[in-house]
C-alpha cells in the first residue's frame, strides 16, 4: 500500500530553488508561485515525495513538513528561531517524552511547537508570556502545526511571577532573563536545566553573572554559526553569504548546595 | 516526595571545572579524581543535582545524564559525534516517535542512542555495519547508556547490499556514502529524509553530485562551528580556541519524477 | 598651516551611512547623492577631515582616500580583491620598498595598486595578463589612483610563458596557478615567497600538491572571515550577516635542495 | 651573482614542521633543535632559500626572515600580536612612506616594527609607554629586528598626557583607550585614522561611544578570524583546531564639524 496525499493533509511544496510553501490541501484551490500555479487537485492523489512539473518546466516536489519546516512557517511577531539553535537547545536541555518544560515568553510559538513535539507523549509544556495576544497567536500557531495542544498549558504572567514547580527544563525567551532566576529557581527540579537565547553580549554577561550568583552550575554561553557549502563538480566553496549572528544560547543546571535540608 | 539517587542509578558527577564522569552507583565503591575522591554511599540518598563538598574544598555536583552526555561517553573505537551535529541531524532528518530510520556505518553507537531515543516510543532503527566487532561494542555501548535496545536491529552488512524498506530517513557515516545510495534510494519512503556526515570537501563534492544523480532533491552540504563565549562580567570576550572542524553535513531528501507508477 | 582640499585632489566623500564617493575635485562641478548633492566648490578649500552638512541635514565627510579605498573604487572587470585578503597577502609576500614582486593575472589593477604602493619607493612589479584590454584597464586604474605607475611593466603572456627573473614575491590570480608553476620557481630568487588567490577547494588542492611537487616549502591555505561587531551601549552583538567566502589565500616559500649547485 | 648568506646575517631557519629559529648567524656556534643540530658554519656561504638535510635526515629551510617572522619573535612580556590584525590594521591606518604615527601603549614592540618598517622611508613613529623597561625592552627587539630605530622617537606618558601634534594615524593598545581620546584628537590631523585592538566586548563598547561622542566618524568594530585548511590530495578539509579569539579592531577616522574655525 503506498501512501498518498489527501484532501486536509499539509503538504510542503518545495521548488526547485528552495523555496517552500506550506499549505493545506483543499480540493477546487490552487496556488500561485513565481515557477507556475500549482493545483490542490492535482496534489491530491499523489504519492508523498512526488515531482511534479509545472507549466514553466520547473518541478515541484510534494514533501511531508518536518517539525522545523513547520516551525519556520509560523506566522511570526517576534524573533525568528532558527533550526541549529533550538535543535541545539532541545539537546542541551534535555527535552524528550515525558518531560515537564517551561518556556517564559512564549511568543508566537516556534519553540513551543519544538518543545511540545519533544516531550510527546506523556509531557507537559507550560508557557508563559505577558501579552495575552501571544499566547492566542501561538496556541493557533500550533493548531496550524498539528502540534498535541493538549500538552501545552498557557498562562499570562508578568516578570518574576512564580511559575509551575517541578519542571525539568526552562527555557527563557524574554529580554531580561536574570529577572526570572529566582522563580526558575524555585521551579526547576534538582538536575534540571536552564537554557535562554539572547541577543546581546550585555544580556548574556549580565545573564551569567545572575546564574551564578543564584548558585547555578555549568554556566556556559556560545553562538552557533552555520556555513553553507557549494558542492558542485571541480567548483567546491563556501557560499558568499552567511548568516552572521542570530542569537547567543546561555546554559546553566541547577544545583543544590545543602541538599538534606534541616540535617 | 523528593527525588533522591539510588544504588544502580547512572549519575553524571560533574566537578566545578567541567570535568565530568558517567557512573553507575555501587554501594562500597569510590572513585578518584584529580579534586579528591568520591565515594558512592556519600552519593546514594542524595537528592538529584546536589553539590557535595570535596575533601580538596571542591565541589562536585550530581547531575541526572542527558542523552548527549551518554553520547558522549561512549567507549569509542570511531570518530567523535558532536552534539552541535547530532541535534541538527536529528531535526533535519525528522526523526520523531513512531519513526523507522536506518543508519549506515553504526560504530560504537553514539548516533545509534541518538536515534533509538528519538524514535521512542514506537520507532525502529535498522542500525548496518560491516564490521561485526562493532556492532557488538555498539550494542553494549547501547545497554550502558540506558537505551531501549529492543528497538535496535542489527546487521552485519557490506556496501551495497539491501537495507530494510520503508525507512522515513537515512543516515549515512561512511567513508563513500555515494556507493550506497542505489539501495539508499530503494529503502527510503517517498519524501524521506537523507543525511551524512563526512570529514572532507571531497567527499562532499562526490556525494552531491551521486544525490543529484540519484534524483535526490534538495541537496545541501553545510558545517556547523560553536563558538564559545566566556561571559564575565566586565570581560566579556570569545574564548581562545575553538574546534575548527568535525565533519561536513550533507542532507537530501528522496523524490519520485514519475509518482503515479504505471501510469 | 593647515591642509586644505585643491581643485585636482581627490576626495573620499563619505556620507554618515559608510556610503562613499571617490571624485577629483574640478570647479563647477557637483555630485548627487542620496543625501543630497555636494557642491564641489563647497569642498575647495576645507580642510581635510571637515564635515559639511547637506541640504538634507546629513553631513559628508571630506576624507583624504587611503589606497584600500581606491583600491575598492576600481572599475572592475573582474572579481573584487577584499582589504582582510590584500593586507594580509601584502604582509606573506613580504613586499616592501626595493622589492621586485610578479603578478600573474593582473586584471583590473586592485592587486597591481596595492602592489606597487608597498613596493615604492625603488621597487619594481611586473604584472601580466593574457588579455590586453585587462592591461590598458588596469594601466588606466593605477593612473586614476595616483600610483607611481613608471614603477609598474606591462606585459601580455599567455600561461606558461617565462616571466621577469629574480623576484622576491610572485602573486598569481589566475584560475590554474599549478601551470605556472615552473616558470615561476625559475623566476623567484631563492626563499621568495609565492602567494595565491583561489574561490574553490578544488583548485586549493590541485595546487597545493603541484606546490609540493614543484619543491616548495610551508606550502598553507587559509581563509580570512571578518566578522563585523555592532558595538553600542548595552546592546553590542555581532552584524546579523556577513561576507561568507571570498577566497582561499595558499602561500609557500621557495627552496632549492642542491644549493651550492655544480658542487 | 648568487646570494649568499653571510656571518652576522639573521636567518630564519625554518623545519618541515614549520617550526622556527630567527638567529643571527656568528661563525663557531651551532643550535640544537628536535630534529638535529645545526651548525652556523654550514649555514654561512649557503645561498637563500637552500635545503640542508639535517642528521636525523630532515630538512632545515634557510629563509629570509620577513617582518612578520620577525615580529613573531618578539621577546614579548605583553599580549601576542598576530600577522592577520597587524596587517589588517596597517591597511586601516593607511600606514605608508613619510607618515606620521602615533602609538599609545607600545610594549614590547611587535607593532612598532610594523609601524616603523611601513613608513619607511621618511617617515616618524612616537611610540609612548608608562612602563619604562617597555620602552627600553621595546628598543632592543626593534634594534635586533633590525628596524631603522632613527625614525622611533619614544617617551615614557601617564594616560591623558599630550601627544605629538600632526599625526597621520593613532594606534592604541592600552586597556582604556577612552581615556586617551581627547588627546588623540588633538594630535591626529583631520581625515587622521584611529585605531585601537582590545580584547573585550565591553572595551569596544565603550570605546565605540567615546568615540562618537568625541566626534569621530565611520566608527566601526571587528574581529578577523584565519582559518586553516588542509588542502591534500582528496582529502581536504579544514583544520580541526583554530584561533577562537586575538583581539578586537576598532578604526575611526577623524572629522572636523566647525572647520573653518571662526567662521
Amino acid at each position: 500500500v503506498l501512501d498518498t496525499i489527501a484532501a486536509g493533509d499539509q503538504v510542503l511544496l518545495t521548488l526547485e530553488d528552495g523555496k517552500t510553501f506550506l499549505l493545506v490541501m483543499e480540493p477546487g484551490r490552487h496556488h500561485s508561485t513565481h515557477r507556475g500555479s500549482i493545483d490542490h487537485d492535482a496534489v491530491i492523489g499523489q504519492l508523498w515525495g512526488a515531482a511534479l512539473t509545472l507549466s514553466t518546466g520547473k518541478e515541484v516536489y510534494l514533501l511531508r513538513p518536518r517539525w522545523i519546516d513547520r516551525m519556520m512557517k509560523v506566522h511570526r511577531r517576534t524573533n525568528i528561531m532558527y533550526p541549529k539553535d533550538v535543535a541545539y537547545l532541545l539537546a542541551a536541555l534535555d527535552v524528550g517524552p515525558g518531560k515537564t518544560v517551561i518556556e517564559i515568553g512564549c511568543g508566537s510559538g516556534a519553540m513551543t511547537q519544538a518543545l511540545t513535539r519533544a516531550v510527546s507523549p506523556g509531557g507537559r509544556v507550560f508557557s508563559y508570556d505577558k501579552r495575552e495576544e501571544f499566547l492566542e497567536l501561538n496556541a493557533r500557531n500550533c493548531a496550524a502545526a498539528r502540534i498535541d495542544c493538549s500538552l501545552v498549558t498557557y498562562a499570562v504572567r508578568e516578570a518574576g511571577e512564580t511559575l509551575q514547580e517541578g519542571a525539568d527544563a526552562v527555557f527563557c525567551d524574554v529580554p531580561e532573563p536574570w529577572a526570572e532566576l529566582g522563580v526558575i529557581e524555585a521551579a526547576l527540579a534538582g538536575s534540571g536545566r536552564f537554557a535562554a537565547g539572547i541577543p546581546t553580549f550585555n544580556q548574556a554577561e549580565r545573564l551569567a553573572s545572575a546564574l551564578v550568583g543564584h548558585g547555578f552550575a555549568m554556566v556556559e554561553t556560545l553562538e552557533i554559526l552555520v556555513r553553507g557549502i557549494l558542492a558542485r563538480p571541480g567548483r567546491t566553496r563556501p557560499e558568499h553569504r552567511m548568516i552572521g549572528h542570530t542569537q547567543l544560547l546561555t546554559t546553566a543546571v541547577k544545583v543544590m548546595r545543602s541538599p538534606r535540608g534541616a540535617e
